[in-house]
């Protein structure tokens, strides 16, 4: 089955914006092979408008002209992306990053470029145009490429059958699909006939949706028709954000499994913001600083890979990989914490205020269950895991993060935003 | 100054949806001037998609070619309107009208057409290009047409001055302004930046804001920037609509004066929807028959001419005038009723309810008022206009649209969804 | 009719609060005889809790020892009004004030009182008792002495039946019912038995409703079943509450009329508070300084009363009439500003913005307006009234502040929160 | 602890409503003894108006002399229950319960009678009366006994703490108190001092709280301070509303654990409403048939049990015991899926959708988990649960309600309405 597992990789978007280069792309890729691969990271996923020539910053410039094949399909950008000259597209990337063991995985955004509509070209294996495909009521509220389609007509369907025809052909194992996991009911319909697409295109592609907060009452049709979907609008490294991020994951706790998962996006860990030249720029300008590093302190990086294991939540790197510290490479290299995405389930939380917060998951294979305690104040404190809650009792505990023995009681004393969690056994 | 009464005039799309030629213009041009001048009637207004070569009906067709000029300046399609030929615009076609002593408007959706925008085309008199003023996240919900602008940068207020320097050298009077009056805030700016065009264009141009419902909060907005504003959605012949326009005109009333008007839209009387072949097309296809004729009743046409008069509504004819019958051109000459736009002020409703509505408004110079009774019930019913609500007296009064002098009291036994109107004089 | 103008007079509340005694009262309506009457100010209104033997202040007493006669009738407290002594009731009261020349007036919760239903207690003329006419589930949010009725029962309208031919009994000209005004709709129902009690009493009595918002949507309602009903919630002497009613006023002008009057609420000048020892007690302390004079400059003043005049809101002084200094008499017997009430009507607000306001009202003897311009600003500012709002001219005008002849225009340079009113001729 | 399984028992408002005798609670509990007990069943719950002498019905009478001592605290009316006599309250019959080796409950209003706060009765062991613990503009929207408290004095903790004094005097076990658990935000601080005077009164007594829904973002002030609380308004036996219990139990479900239990209400199972002596009448008349056997179908009544297992419910029977017939006993009785509640934890929802729905829940032995699957839809159905979902594989399963092993997959054909559930072994 596709998804099996929780997807975990590394994401261009928080290091590079709309300006990734095969070069980064190959860079990081190697990285991973070399360092993280064993621990079970595979997608090399390419973010956001590599069909734009002229993309420099997170910044989006409208009206320019983007690269397309004469069926209205993107193409990278090949002064960015020099292995797709003469028409190879990501062909030549994906199977390079095939060749290192890993999985190859695309950004796009949802309908057809604008460009296309207004040229009217037409669309491969239909008698329909891209103009007649195109909702012209129907755009992205952030992004000024492309038109939203007209779901309900077959030319539609058509164009994300002739799309997800050339993912394949090119070996793409993971598409990220944009302005669509949030926008129910008018993106319905539209989400269905990506989805269908992409379950039809002869290859195996996780399908992943956003930006979010989808909405929870639709989690059975996300459930049905997506594999992956964001539960946050863009997550950035600011502690409000993180400490907002539990409200999400309780409620969505509930909805993740095999070929299903709630998303709380990408991990801004390690280098960040690669392509600004100075700081000031960028999205969220003067709310956050913009130096090249994650603001997240060790404590609060700790809390989100803790948090993100216990939900389940897809791992994907933000940073720029062949940047990472020593500290960086060992959060991402925590065996027993990451086994919790694999091994647990029926995760949630016990007990939350606004200081500290508390999460079980049992063990699938019933030796045990996995017990996290977080500090979400900004003081130290020291937070007990109830007993009462872990109902089946605990014969003996080990905290993942120190690799110590817990002496009688669940409980730790812990820096502000910091988390501890055990793996118990009965 | 500009608007000091309600204008009065014709309108193209009630008859002519956005297929409207040069010789239906002319045609009710010619007949206004013969027959309705004398009453104070004076505009032709050519209303949506005059730029458009291919429209045909009420629909709008994405992605199509518009006729413009080097800066994007859309111009009159010139196989609609041959006289536009060689670059000449509306200005033949406005000088036509003018020389039968009337006044010429045009309808225009707010922003600039997608087409300059994707072109790149420069704005005249500005370094800026379209693709600079346009705001690629701001588009019509129903028109596929226009961008909006980015209001705030000096571009958009360049090519919103370009487009009404070319209008003033037509010699256009009116400009009907669509997609704008509802949208606040968003448009806010947007309606700031067109009405400093319209006013400093060096010609005396009425601005007209669409479509409603415009919010009653911003009323003192729209008094400042604009001459006329939709108090509501588009006013079809339908009963529904002409009963629920009593709310929007209670609402309203207190807001009229000299240079700004809650517009309760075109008078949908005598020969509507001529652009249609037969019946099924068109908007709102299924709610109403489409026969080419108003579906409303002569009480309801009574009722809709009185109210448009009491509240000092602008009056926009949108048959066809030269198929108008006897009993039309008999409704749009009634002399003393018109005169209520003019000699009456501080109109409002004095009672109300599901079944019944009286309306008093004094007149300006003191000799007596205005007192409308409206049978808004479906059955006949004879309605007394509250004799305490009359708090100068009444001397003496004549009913307006029977001729008839009031036999003591104010009363009216109607038929359903029919009116009746006294001059009262003290 | 009842209430053919707007109602002018005095009320206990500003200044006594809960705690009225019949000697204030007399006091009030002996100076308003001497000083007032001539300008038409004519009811006297013994305001909330003048059953309460122990009331004190602004505060109320939960289950404390009312006075009733046998049926569940409130009675006046006779340590607090010795002439109601021997079960007299407020008939001397009322005939003494009517001795004057003047009118009794007199405040009620709705519903009836908790104890009586507790009590069982039977209804006068009827077969129920008051616990089968009182609602258990509807009480007062902020007093605790009544419950609501269950007024689809003949019982309630018995009950109510009841009390106004005791009111008629005693000679009360005005009922001020309280906590029914803003409660749509569960209190629809009940505003007609008690409309339908009052008007059926054998009396005329006006039925004034308390407190507001009244909802704006059912006006109608409003003006079948009462003659007067509040706007607003409790008015007081701050500015931002007077700045405020500007909105309230725009919104319910077009509902004044004979018999119908919105309500402004009471006037809070000159002396007020007079229950309270110290600084700091009652409602709202802390939010205002509770010294024993108006908080309002004499520029707001001047706004007051040529707001509530333009609007023809109710005049009701809030201040202990006795206590009048020089300034508040004058602006209490300024006959020309208190004609606009008698003789003006359609008056609206022509132009508002956070600044500054206009308003007009036409003359029903069609010699002339009234215009006012209002300073909102906390600047010394220049009006002008709109040239073009005046659009049946103006060969003379007189400004009814300073009694100063109009020079050419319509303009006034004004302190600020202060205001100006002219007397048009044509 | 209290509560560290989910309560199970029977309560006597769905039977008997507001009529239930001292002699109908001894019938139920002899019944329950003799043949409930093993199973784990054990409070006896006597609901509300058991101090109201004349409540005959379902329905409630305003004003009513009530029951109760010096204190303002309510007493059993003797005349329904004989044994309270000579002021030894429920003593008697609790010591009856206990004789059986069952535990004995109660049903009380938030606050304090209305009745003693009129009367001004004085608080045991405080200086405070009853009417100046009692809020006055605090009302039970439905039951007319009872004043909220003002919770900040602390005259309104006394008052509590009089009452569980007494409470536990008698050997009270369990206490649902009503009109408090939806009432979010005015009744936090009484649900806190309600909770503090229950764990303070010298005796192990749980604290339910009702009616729902309440509100799930209070689930953490819920689960500090009370051991139950209702999430849904009464339930009662129409399929509407145990198909609507589906959604309340996904929202719930993570909030359940020991100590503290979301509650879907009583079990309306056998026969009930036997207070009524004919049909019409009651709560809801007319919306449901009234004759005094549940209107559940057999499959329907298992699907509850079901649900109720599996989210852990507390089991309320509301049945009158005595009556019931073999399939209702057999219901109670069926051990296998009873143990559910107890050996299971952290289940939840895996799929949903208007025709079918199935949970997961693991054993906290490690040793498997139970798979439940309903069918919501009128039609029969053949539902199997999702292979995926089981991720931790399937030995061997056996479904509970007919004893049958799985052959190969988890899927059963189910009558509408009706449901499966298989206890599975790794």
């Amino acid at each position: 089955m596709i998804a099996q597992y929780p997807p975990m990789g590394w994401n261009s978007w928080d290091c590079y914006g709309a300006a990734v280069t095969e070069d980064t792309v190959r860079a990081n890729a190697d990285y991973m092979a070399k360092h993280l691969k064993p621990y079970g990271w595979e997608y090399v996923v390419v973010d956001i408008q590599w069909y734009q020539p002229t993309a420099q910053t997170h910044a989006y410039e409208p009206f320019s002209d983007v690269m397309m094949d004469g069926f209205g399909r993107l193409l990278p950008a090949e002064n960015r992306f020099p292995s797709a000259a003469n028409g190879q597209g990501f062909k030549p990337l994906a199977d390079y990053v095939h060749s290192l063991g890993l999985k190859f995985g695309i950004h796009i955004m949802r309908g057809l470029p604008r460009m296309a509509a207004h040229r009217r070209l037409p669309i491969l294996n239909s008698d329909a145009r891209c103009d007649q495909a195109a909702n012209p009521n129907s755009i992205c509220a952030w992004n000024p490429d492309m038109y939203g389609t007209r779901a309900e007509l077959p030319a539609a369907r058509a164009y994300y059958d002739s799309i997800f025809q050339l993912y394949a052909s090119w070996g793409v194992d993971y598409v990220k699909c944009d302005d669509i996991a949030r926008e129910y009911p008018h993106c319905q319909r539209e989400i269905e006939i990506l989805s269908e697409a992409c379950r039809n295109c002869g290859r195996d592609i996780v399908l992943s949706l956003s930006p979010g907060p989808a909405p929870v009452e639709q989690a059975e049709h996300l459930k049905q028709f997506a594999n992956l979907w964001r539960i946050t609008d863009d997550f950035w490294d600011e502690w409000r954000l993180l400490k907002a991020m539990f409200e999400r994951a309780e409620k969505w706790c509930i909805h993740a499994g095999p070929g299903h998962w709630p998303d709380a996006d990408m991990l801004p860990l390690g280098a960040l913001r690669q392509c600004y030249e100075q700081d000031g720029e960028g999205p969220d300008a003067g709310e956050r600083s913009h130096h090249g590093w994650t603001n997240f302190t060790q404590a609060e990086q700790r809390t989100m890979m803790t948090l993100w294991c216990m939900m389940r939540s897809p791992l994907m790197m933000g940073g720029d990989l062949p940047k990472n510290d020593a500290f960086t490479l060992k959060l991402l290299t925590n065996a027993p914490l990451l086994a919790i995405e694999k091994e647990s389930w029926c995760a949630h939380p016990v007990c939350a205020s606004e200081t500290a917060c508390c999460w079980i998951a049992p063990r699938k294979d019933g030796k045990g269950c996995y017990a996290a305690v977080f500090n979400l104040s900004d003081e130290e404190r020291t937070i007990a895991f109830p007993a009462d809650a872990l109902e089946a009792g605990c014969a003996s505990a080990t905290e993942l993060w120190t690799g110590k023995p817990a002496d009688g009681s669940l409980s730790a004393t812990l820096p502000p935003h910091d988390a501890a969690v055990w793996q118990i056994t009965y």
